[in-house]
C-alpha cells in the first residue's frame, strides 16, 4: 500500500513530493485511495468540496434533513450493513455542549504536499487508516458505529495559498467566493482546476449535513518537530494547535540600474525586505515563537535592476494569540522604520489566520484512557484539517514520532516500528471509539 | 521612427518592456532595423553572431583575407559606391600599438530590454544613429569613409543571464562552447532560441575579420546616472566603465515545516541571505561603490515551508579593480560567518566579471574636439557594447543627459530637447570622422 503510493508526483532530482492540489500526481493519489476503499469492500464518495470518503457500509443518512440541532442527534440514524466486517448500529451520542453531532466515527488526513514535501505528512494517516481498519478486521471487531475513511482536499495550500481548503469549505469558514477567487501562480482559479480535474465546482461551500453525521475525527499524523524523540514515545495525542496566520509583506521601490544608480537615489526594496527578515528572526526568538519568511517573489528580478517591488511571506506561530500579535506587530514597525529609510513603501496584508485550537478535552481524554494512559500530550506549531473541523465536530489527532523534526522536506521520516505502533494505536482508537 | 519602435515589446500594466533576446517583441525590433535600413537604401546583413548592420554602400572588404594583423590595416580595402548619398574611400587608417583596425566609421546601440525597462536604454542610440545619418544627408555631407549602423544582439543578457553576447561572441571575449551552455529560466539554450528566431546557430563565434574593417565605433546611450544633470549639460562623453562583476550567492540550508520546527534546530538559509544583502549595501556604501541584489531565487518557496535553497545575485561596480575586489570580499566574508551562525553552506560563484574599460584616448580627444571641446568627460557604471568593443576596435560613447538617472525602468527619461541635442552631436561626430 505505502509502496505503491510512494511513487506517485516524486521528484526525481530531490526526491520530494509535489502533489499539489487538483494536478496529475494529486489525481493519482485520489485514484490510488478510490482503489484501496474498493478493495476493502468500503463505499467510495467525493463530498460537494472534493474531499473523498471511504464508508463501512456505506454512508449513514443525515442525523436529520436540515440543519443538526442537538435534540436531532441520536434520532433518524438507522443501521447500515457492514462491509463484511461487521454491523453499525445506530447508537446516537451526544456531548452536552458540545456541537450538534451524529455518530459516525471518521479518521484520515490528506495526501497533498507542499512543494519538495516529504512523503509522511498527510499520507501517514491516510495509509494507516486504512492498515487501522485491517488490523481491526484481522482482530474481528465489530463495528457498532459508522465509520469512514477521508483525504480532505488542498490541505497544504501548496498552490493556492491557502491552506486547508476541503475543510475549511466543508466546516464553512470559506466561502464559495471566497474559494473562488483563489488563484495559483500561473492565474488559474481554484474552479477551473477543480473542473479540470473532473469535479463540479458549483457545489462548493458549506456542508454542515455531512459533518453533522460525524461524532468524532481523529487524524493519525507524523510529528512535525522533536517533543516525541525527546520524551521517548513513538505516539502522542494533541493537546493543541498554535494560533498562526499567514501574511504578505510588499516592499514597493523603483526600478532602475544596478550599476548607475548611486546608493543615496536608490529606492530598493532588497534591503528593506531583508532587514524584515532579521526583525521576524530575532522577534520570534525573544518571545519563543517561530517567524518565518520562506516565499519571496522579485520584480523584475534581473541581476543588473534594483527591484520595484519585494513581495515576502511572513509565517508565523504562537502558543497563544497575545504573544503572537506581540511578535507580528514588532515585525511590522521595524519593516515600517526600515521602509522610511530606504524610502519604500510597505503594504501588510493578513492573508489567513487560524486561531489557537484546543482540542476537546472529552475525546482527547478518552482516547488517552483507549491508549493506556501513558501517552503524552503535545502541542503543534502546525496546521491540519483536524483543527479546521474541530469547530464542527469533536476531533482528536495522534502524532508518530519524527527522530529529526524535519517535515515538509524530502528528509521528512519515521521509522518502520513507530509507524506500525501507530497504526495499532489507531486501531485501539477506532475499536474503543466505534466497536464498543 | 520612435513612435513605431516605442510600441513594441511593452507590458500594459507595467509600461515596462519586455524585448528579451530571441523572443517574439525581439524580432519585432530587428524587423524595424531591417525596414529602418532599407528605407534608407543602406545594405542590410546580419553577421555570424545575430548582430544586425546596415551598410552606407554595402559591406567594405575585409581588412585581409585571413586573421587581421597591423601590416594588413589600410592595404585591401577598395573604394564601394555610396548609397545615394557619398563615397566611401579606401583610407585606412593605423594607430600605432592600437588594435588592427579597417576604416569603416560604425554607430548603434541595442534594441533588447531588461524585464520592465525603459523606451531609452539601447532603442535612443539606434534610433539616434538613423536620425544622424538622416541629419548629414539634410546636410549634404559626403561620406569619404565606409558607415555602418548596428543593433548588437542580446545586450542586456536578460533571457540568458549573460550581458553583451552579441558582442562578446564578436570580440572572441565569448566562446561558441560557452555561448552553447547558456539557458534561460525555462530551459530553452541559447542555439534553439536563436534557431527559433530564424538564424543558424552554427556559425556563432569570434568574428575578427568583421571587426578588422571597424576604425572606429561609437555608441550613444542615455546617461543611467545624474551627473550631466548636475553639470547642466545636455551631452557627454565617456571616459570609462567602472569594473563590474556578478556573483551568484548559494544559500543552502534544510527545508523544513515553518509552524513546527524549532528556531534553534533550524538551518534557515533566508537569514543568511538577508544578512548579505544588508552587507552589500553597508560595504558599497563604505567603499563608494555600488552593490545590488536583483535576483533571488527561493527553493521550494512555499509560505510554510523553512527553505532549502536561497539563490541570490550580486552586481557590484566600482571605479577601480582594488576598491571593486574589497567590497565584494568583504560581503562574502560576512556571508560566510552568518552562515556559520545559521549552519547554512555557502558556495559563491563568479558568473561574469568585466575588467575596467578606459576608452581610447586618441578617438575620445577627437571628439571632444568635434564637439567643440565643451563637453564633460564621465565615468559610467554599466557595460555596454562599446566596452566590450574596445579591445578589439577604437570605441567611444556619448551620452544624453537623463533628468532622474532612472534607467532599467519605465520611468526611463530624456527630454526631446535633449534627445535632439545628441542625435545633432552623434552627427557632428559622424562627419568628422567619416566625411573629412
Amino acid at each position: 500500500m505505502w509502496s505503491e503510493l510512494r511513487r506517485i508526483g516524486r521528484d526525481a532530482d530531490s526526491g520530494g513530493y509535489r502533489r499539489h492540489a487538483w494536478t496529475g500526481a494529486d489525481a493519482d493519489c485520489r485514484n490510488w485511495f478510490q482503489e484501496q476503499a474498493e478493495a476493502r469492500g468500503l463505499v467510495y464518495e467525493t463530498d460537494r468540496n472534493g474531499n473523498q470518503w471511504a464508508w463501512l457500509g456505506g454512508p449513514p443518512p443525515a442525523s436529520v434533513g436540515g440543519t443538526p440541532t442537538p435534540a436531532s442527534v441520536g434520532g433518524t440514524p438507522t443501521p447500515a450493513s457492514g462491509g463484511g466486517t461487521g454491523n453499525v448500529s445506530a447508537s446516537g451520542r451526544s456531548t452536552p455542549g458540545a456541537p450538534a453531532v451524529g455518530d459516525a466515527v471518521v479518521t484520515g488526513s490528506h495526501l497533498d504536499s507542499v512543494p519538495d514535501g516529504g512523503a509522511f505528512d498527510g499520507p501517514l494517516g491516510v495509509v494507516s487508516a486504512f492498515a487501522a481498519l485491517d488490523e481491526l478486521r484481522r482482530r474481528g471487531a465489530e463495528f457498532t458505529r459508522p465509520f469512514a475513511i477521508t483525504n480532505f482536499a488542498d490541505e497544504e495550500g501548496a498552490r493556492f495559498g491557502l491552506a486547508c481548503v476541503g475543510s475549511r469549505l466543508a466546516a464553512g469558514q470559506l466561502t464559495r467566493e471566497q474559494a473562488y477567487a483563489l488563484r495559483d501562480a500561473d492565474g488559474v482559479c481554484l474552479p477551473e482546476a477543480m473542473e479540470a480535474a473532473g469535479l463540479d465546482p458549483g457545489t462548493i461551500g458549506a456542508d454542515p449535513e455531512r459533518l453533522a453525521r460525524v461524532g468524532a475525527f481523529v487524524e493519525l499524523h507524523v510529528e512535525q518537530g522533536r517533543a516525541l524523540d525527546v520524551s521517548g514515545d513513538p505516539v502522542g495525542i494533541a493537546s493543541a494547535i498554535w494560533p498562526h496566520g499567514r501574511w504578505r509583506f510588499d516592499f514597493r521601490g523603483e526600478a532602475n540600474h544596478a550599476g548607475t544608480t548611486r546608493l543615496a537615489d536608490r529606492r530598493d526594496p532588497m534591503p528593506t525586505y531583508a532587514e524584515t527578515v532579521l526583525a521576524a528572526r530575532r522577534e520570534a526568538e525573544l518571545a519563543g515563537a517561530v517567524a518565518t519568511f520562506g516565499k519571496v517573489s522579485v520584480e523584475p528580478n534581473g541581476v543588473n535592476a534594483i527591484p520595484s517591488l519585494v513581495r515576502g511571506w511572513l509565517d508565523s506561530r504562537a502558543a497563544d494569540q497575545a504573544v503572537l500579535d506581540a511578535v507580528v506587530s514588532a515585525i511590522e514597525q521595524a519593516a515600517k522604520d526600515r521602509a522610511e529609510r530606504d524610502g519604500v513603501d510597505l503594504a501588510v496584508v493578513r492573508e489567513s489566520f487560524t486561531p489557537v485550537v484546543e482540542f476537546g478535552h472529552a475525546l482527547r481524554d478518552e482516547i488517552g484512557r483507549l491508549l493506556g494512559g501513558r501517552v503524552p500530550l503535545l502541542g503543534t506549531g502546525a496546521g491540519h484539517d483536524a483543527g479546521i473541523l474541530s469547530a464542527a465536530v469533536p476531533t482528536a489527532m495522534l502524532f508518530v514520532r519524527n527522530p529529526t523534526g524535519v517535515s515538509h522536506s524530502p528528509a521528512e521520516y519515521a521509522a518502520e516500528d513507530d509507524c506500525v505502533a501507530g497504526v495499532l494505536a489507531l486501531a485501539d482508537v477506532l475499536e474503543g471509539l466505534a466497536c464498543r
